[in-house]
């Protein structure tokens, strides 16, 4: 029990862990899947941004009200304002493309001659492969692999859907049968179930290039009186910002990040909802563009790399399932809820953008941050 | 009042946030520092591994209990025999480099001509900037700077000592006033007080090779009787997964990450202890090593963009404090808490890689992911 | 004629040209086809290395000679002393795979709609494209395409194979066609034939992780007796340096290259042969691995980015084509002679990194410069 | 003598290398400091671009001719026009920063401890090591040095000036002297001089964000008139062209080359005055910046790591020589001739830029192409 090992902390340590101790979710349940020793709940705040409104390119025009849970003072009301900024545009058009979980494991070969060999084996046994994944669970299908090799090392990435899950587990899982089946008709034994050539977690060129989890795009065209009224900036102004900071700023800063602040508003929605939050890293990941049209402007982000479900991990917890309530996307749906929750974001972090590239153009960042802390609102 | 939003939001919605009303924390307080548009707290489980035994280079032997706030089953669990083993082993020897917080604005300059008359105005007046920088508050030394440029862009790091606080705050609020003054002395118009050659909460190799926050290195040498008896495996077998997996893999990859889960570690000390999440994507960069010492085995983590505090942001939270608390280092001690913590983390992000990267040399993940999500121990 | 342009210059600028005006190409040729406003030619000292013996995944063993042009002492002494042993350990394994010529021009599409649209568009005009670039020229098959987008830029990246051509004129040609097409039945403009996501002739992770040109492997099991009479060092002070140097050292500079010195022998290579030394830049490129196998060593290179052909742009000159003779791959053979040049290329590079890491692991690098600029032998 | 090798080579392989050994450079010489087992040269065309007239920061205004090494039809028209459009525009803006040759060995450290003593000795002995290179010759000079380190490996990069010369050879043998200096006062062994730290011939984020060689600005503004006779092309047109492809095109492709083709003519003026072609390489790194002046253009070029000589290497050769000299910068002049070679390459790459990115802009690169290759005028 957690209380156990809390009070053996307090006494042990002299602390008082009473706030820690503070929690309604259900620790039989998260002390055996999500956390080992519990000693209690952390507490984060959770603000709400919106409406939101989207429209996505394979369903209806919808408004959400967006959970971001933060402990950073200006992040809720800065992406609230560029929902606003986004609704009274008409909303964010969002597009996405699932790529999925990937896994890639590494296997030792002896010479050139058997990565050949081992080549083969996985384009003739492609089909066996997709009949063993499919085996391992309902929710997960084999859909691709790709390949390559230094010296002893040959590294297959495969790739996998595994419908409204985030999914490592499960590809995790699958992986491993794969390894095993591979190494019982070869010999070819694998050396290590991840070979960072999935890759997990990490900054990587690799995921930026070819995707992970979903892609997603999101556009909005702001018009002038929306620039002056809500975002109090101009076209120009801001893209001017944009141009310096999110590329060529970027650029000779060697980053893999081309955008302003993807990674605060990755981070908020996905703690609300119980995403793993060391995917925060691949979320961090893409590009932001901005084109005057006129006086209007016209705002886009892709991101190349989210890693988003609506079941497993954290998303079972009490309150980060109300979280995915808020967005009407709790549980699974055939991978429906998390290809939403993948354009929610994406709309949601082009709201960021949109707020912050317009403090900075027109130098009000400190300002906002200032009135905030005195609890003024903006 | 959250309450008040909250059952707006229930109301509106026709959803049940009850769990999400239900904290400890103080809303009057966290509602204005932390969160805007506060409904109520997330809950994330915080569990404990340790104790962990570190050695500084600068200060005496001793233990910790680390808190880790994480959704992800099988992590405490992975990190504590890592602190086991390192204990086991003696402890790890740890040591610190304060870079501290950095800014990076961006000037508009006509030309070629303009350019080398800022940078003469900066050699000049770099004194005249720290007393600038003085005068905006007591926790605040503006160290050194940095210039770049490309075209019409000049972009300048100013890199700061923030003490006990992560210090972006601070940092943006002091870069503020340099800007002003740059501006009133030359007539040079700062176009963005952010020109992303901070780089604030992106992966760049700027931050990789430069250093941000804490620049952290992390060794121990496992003898083999306890890679036997801990970890269950062996020196050559660990090391020939690392090679494969850290360094070819991360190699192949285009990864900024050369390591096994960094991430992991530093997103859930982050969560306990109230530093900002978006922050784990530059705590994600850094490099593992691994070395065979005949059967002993030597490993080493290298993390070279750490951003945290133990002031400020989410750490005047209840439970963050908390947190704070088990480690011993709560609030501000001239810069001397937020070192230790780094260290801390420097040592648990260690022990996540000796148990990672010991699990899939014995191709053992997926047997304790599935034991422990039948709540089996390991 | 050139002798008019280089009298003009002698006399305008009161230099001499008189070797620059010495040359045996024809210059009715090269001016049209190579070199505008041509004066002559620059003489670059061309050295022999070999034998060095190749055993091809998909041919038979056999021997060359090759041809370095180069400027900078020891290098061929280098790469010579690496075939000697490659060749006396019975020959470099080698495998290539032609990925072939990629062109990446980018359109201006109007919004997310647009790019589904696209998107299709290709997808269902792909043998219409394929016949479209047919009737370019008999030497160029169009493969297979990528796209990306972010805003408005939509890129598509075209892979062609070019026979025996490096094939990037032929490859600009056929794009121009495409683009042409897709205008005409879509209305969606090309903004520019190239829009980067070729990417030509710079260092980038597309190419790395995807691959251009051909993919190149050459591995070699170097015995104990081989390391100390001809290398004069032992596996383990090579393994070590290639550890330090190759791996870590890479990581840590945020390099694309993780060997020792692809660069110096891509390049003596290219100029001998009549190659584009902008390409050298893609040439770099790559992973050396090393391992050891008690007391014996293998080594092995990985090369992603080999843009080489044995037709076109300067391998008609005299004195390359004399070069491409020397290796027996001159002019066309439906493709095999350009694979036969990267393979070639690959166990060339193989050889200098065999040889370089020797020198470095026995510190006699400074040495065997010293000695060959007094004209001794190494 | 190359005669015998050559003729050797004829008979064994049964070719013609008549023209290989139709030679004017002096082979007692180069085939003992530029090339062993020499057996000819390689003839490379040399086109004369220009007049470029360049407004350096430092100096007067002068113009140029540049002569160019190139075998791929279209270089020297395509920078022929951009020389025009520079000169006819008042002519470039140039600036250059000598950061110097590196060297970066790595040492093999025991622990942490080590790591600290190892720092501290270099603090403390820095001006020792100056003199210590100051030793090793009258032409270099110690200016700083940074250290990293990751597990037993440190790293040192040591920045040198060597006047007038690329200087790697000096770099070199001046840090096998400060090794042997480390290792005999400390007893910390250098386990490689070449660590991959310096970082030489890769790409490489550590030499694009500090420096190496010289880094190099040239600007230019081009008005309307010029664009729209010269370049064909409007100020609009060039912009979206540039923002498509060097930047999002680039940033998308993971490429540390956000320019057009930068490669390209620093491949043609290095081989033409005997630079080192693997420094071709590093010389692919760096930004190009556009910007509309109402209807005029704003274009500019950033080189990072350019690094040249006008002494050493393949300078001394006969043709090379009269390149330089067609520079006015043969031979050494205390520095200040290698500093021109940078000035001259930055306003060179810049008329590259201009000339390709009007091209594209225009559609009209396939057509130049074509007319080029059937010898006509552009």
């Amino acid at each position: 029990m957690s209380s156990e090992r809390r009070d053996a902390l307090e006494n042990h340590l002299g602390v008082d862990l009473q706030n820690t101790g503070s929690f309604s979710l259900n620790e039989s349940v998260a002390g055996k899947l999500n956390c080992e020793n519990m000693i209690g709940a952390t507490q984060i705040p959770v603000g709400i941004a919106g409406p939101l409104r989207l429209r996505p390119e394979s369903s209806v025009t919808k408004e959400y009200f967006v959970p971001l849970a933060t402990t950073e003072g200006a992040l809720v009301a800065s992406v609230s304002r560029g929902c606003k900024a986004i609704t009274e545009s008409g909303g964010a058009g969002v597009s996405v493309e699932k790529v999925g979980a990937t896994r890639g494991p590494v296997f030792r070969i002896k010479n050139l001659r058997e990565k050949k060999m081992l080549e083969e084996f996985l384009n003739k046994n492609f089909k066996n492969l997709q009949k063993l994944v499919r085996k391992t669970g309902p929710h997960i299908t084999l859909k691709k692999f790709d390949t390559t090799s230094a010296g002893h090392n040959f590294y297959i990435r495969f790739g996998f859907d595994t419908e409204d899950a985030m999914g490592m587990n499960m590809a995790t899982f699958a992986t491993q049968q794969i390894t095993d089946f591979i190494f019982g008709k070869t010999g070819i034994k694998c050396l290590s179930l991840s070979g960072n050539y999935c890759i997990d977690k990490k900054p990587s060129w690799l995921n930026f290039t070819t995707g992970r989890g979903f892609k997603v795009w999101a556009e909005i065209v702001l018009p002038k009186e929306v620039l002056q009224r809500i975002l109090k900036t101009s076209a120009r102004n801001f893209y001017n910002v944009w141009l310096a900071k999110c590329m060529v700023g970027s650029a000779i800063s060697g980053s893999m990040g081309f955008n302003a602040q993807f990674a605060n508003i990755v981070a908020a929605i996905f703690l609300a909802t119980g995403q793993d939050p060391a995917h925060i890293v691949e979320g961090s990941l893409g590009v932001t563009t901005a084109e005057m049209l006129e006086e209007d402007l016209y705002v886009s982000v892709y991101l190349p790399d989210l890693m988003v479900g609506t079941v497993g991990g954290g998303t079972g917890l009490a309150t980060q399932e109300e979280a995915l309530s808020i967005l009407g996307i709790k549980g699974g749906s055939n991978g429906k809820n998390s290809e939403k929750l993948a354009e929610i974001i994406g709309a949601a972090v082009l709201a960021g953008e949109i707020s912050l590239l317009s403090s900075l153009a027109e130098g009000s960042l400190v300002k906002a941050h200032k009135r905030l802390a005195r609890g003024e609102k903006i």
